[in-house]
């Protein structure tokens, strides 16, 4: 079982990586080689079959490099995030795009080759007007360069899957909360700040009302999507690869009760309410909920609500510690 | 007033320029610069101030050659067809899907310059389930790779147009029937030749039942659509670029019949039946007829009928004259 993850260096790369590397197996089969590439290149577990490639996909030479090896499941992580891909047109092209192209058609060139390909899209492909609960038939209508990019490449794993020259699922992933790290300026970032600081004795800042509702999974749900991605029968997904994720609808006032009930008032109390209209206007945008009966009806699963997504990140963060 | 026309060699871009040629001006002004564009160099009308380049759009250098010169409107129908695209799934994509990109983003590399993009888009956009009448928020699901290219190109589109890098129209063309010249192997090419030939005294082969349906408009239609979308105001158009065109909704049946109607039953007589089920296969898939509302209230006209478009076809490329 050789396996390639773009994107590797990431966060959800990182911590995918460390859970393959711990299971040692994937589809029942040892796991006998691991190419991690990013554009710098990710660190390589000791003791792990594979090697650690510094590539740029949107360099035409080297999505055929990386495939001409044959890796059985890939994961496709690699993008820049939404913030970048608006403010930066033809960057977001070029990798978000242009990257996922030419990975594909490095594969659907291969001769009798047709590797499970998992791509790590978002529900940025929904725009509004949106529903307060989207079904799994809702259609994607991006209204962001990312969200446009990410549809783009569902549309073409779709295509290449029906043809039978890659084995894609596309996974809309949730808004991930908590995200570990330093706060970041991404226009989601408060949605883990007002967690993740409190819970170290940091002070955040809230942008917008407690009423606001939107779509969150863990860190340690993404990587589980992935790999039940990687493993799953693609046989019932038909012709449609794309697949809306289970994920916790909460509002800022479900999360910030959650952070009290675990953390105390004293963690809440380091949330600082400061409202930017302008912040509020792009969230508006944004998913509130889904009802991703076809994702469980698969095998997906994600927390239950917002205390298990903090118990989740206290445990895998903080080594289980809570502030005094 | 500078026009471009990519895939200006073909039967669509041909007649565009002649009624360019023949009009003299665009948007109320007159026509000062003409480039054609085509993998084999098109003839440029005499008389006319312009260029006709052979230019492959796949190719990197290509499209900031052509847009360096700043077209005030550019008419993107280079694509290699259906049937094409489905069998040579990397050349359908490169010139589909990386020429329409790299013409785009040639334009949006350019700094205070957004002009006005008419994209030939298809029906092929839609894939089934369908209902038997499309409605204008019919969600596109391609089922071909050349569906899925055009839909590509649209979601593009909407995207670069939205952040004012281009002002672009995608324009899902009808079936295009009557198309003059020799029968071509496409599966949709006995709707043209059911009526062509016998309107030429030849024979024709009908390959599916008379109660098949589909959607049509004329070439004259067409260019018309394309001249109307270079004009259009397109504030009314919101972030969704893409439109359902009107046409003609008729089965094969009412072909037949408008065609004795026009031509006698001496022609209808030229019209053998000979069932291809792979061919009604294909032809099932295909959408039967739209609800464009949309288009009419922003001005687009087609044919009235069956009749309507077998007249065009006499007028257009007959000089008028029946088959004695």
């Amino acid at each position: 079982m050789h396996i390639l993850i773009t994107g590797a260096a990431g966060m959800i790369g990182s911590k995918l990586t460390q859970a393959l590397v711990a299971r040692g197996t994937l589809r029942g089969a040892p796991i006998t080689g691991l190419t991690l590439v990013d554009v710098n290149p990710p660190a390589l577990p000791v003791g792990v079959p594979g090697a650690a490639l510094s590539a740029d996909l949107s360099d035409p030479a080297a999505a055929p490099a990386l495939i001409e090896h044959r890796p059985d499941v890939i994961f496709h992580l690699a993008a820049i995030v939404s913030g970048e891909a608006e403010a930066d047109t033809a960057k977001g092209y070029d990798v978000n795009l242009k990257g996922t192209m030419a990975l594909c058609h490095a594969i659907a060139a291969e001769r009798d080759y047709a590797p499970r390909l998992v791509f790590a899209s978002s529900i940025a492909v929904f725009g509004v007007p949106l529903p307060d609960v989207i079904p799994d038939d809702q259609p994607p209508r991006p209204l962001t360069s990312y969200g446009t990019q990410k549809r783009m490449g569902e549309l073409m794993i779709d295509d290449l899957s029906r043809k039978g020259l890659l084995d894609g699922v596309s996974l809309r992933l949730p808004t991930i909360c908590v995200r570990p790290g330093k706060p970041n300026a991404a226009a989601s970032g408060f949605y883990s700040s007002i967690l993740r600081e409190p819970l170290s004795g940091q002070t955040a800042t809230l942008p917008v009302p407690d009423s606001t509702r939107h779509w969150f999974a863990s860190p340690r749900s993404a990587v589980g999507f992935l790999l039940h991605a990687a493993a799953m029968d693609t046989g019932p997904l038909g012709q449609d690869r794309a697949i809306n994720l289970p994920g916790v609808d909460a509002t800022v006032g479900d999360a910030i009760a959650a952070l009290g009930r675990i953390a105390g008032e004293a963690a809440v109390a380091r949330i600082e309410r400061r409202d930017d209209p302008a912040v509020a206007a792009i969230v508006a945008g944004w998913p509130r909920a889904f009802d991703p009966q076809r994702a469980r009806s698969l095998g997906f699963r994600a927390e239950a609500d917002m205390d298990e997504i903090i118990r989740v990140h206290v445990e895998d963060e903080l080594g289980g510690k809570l502030p005094d």
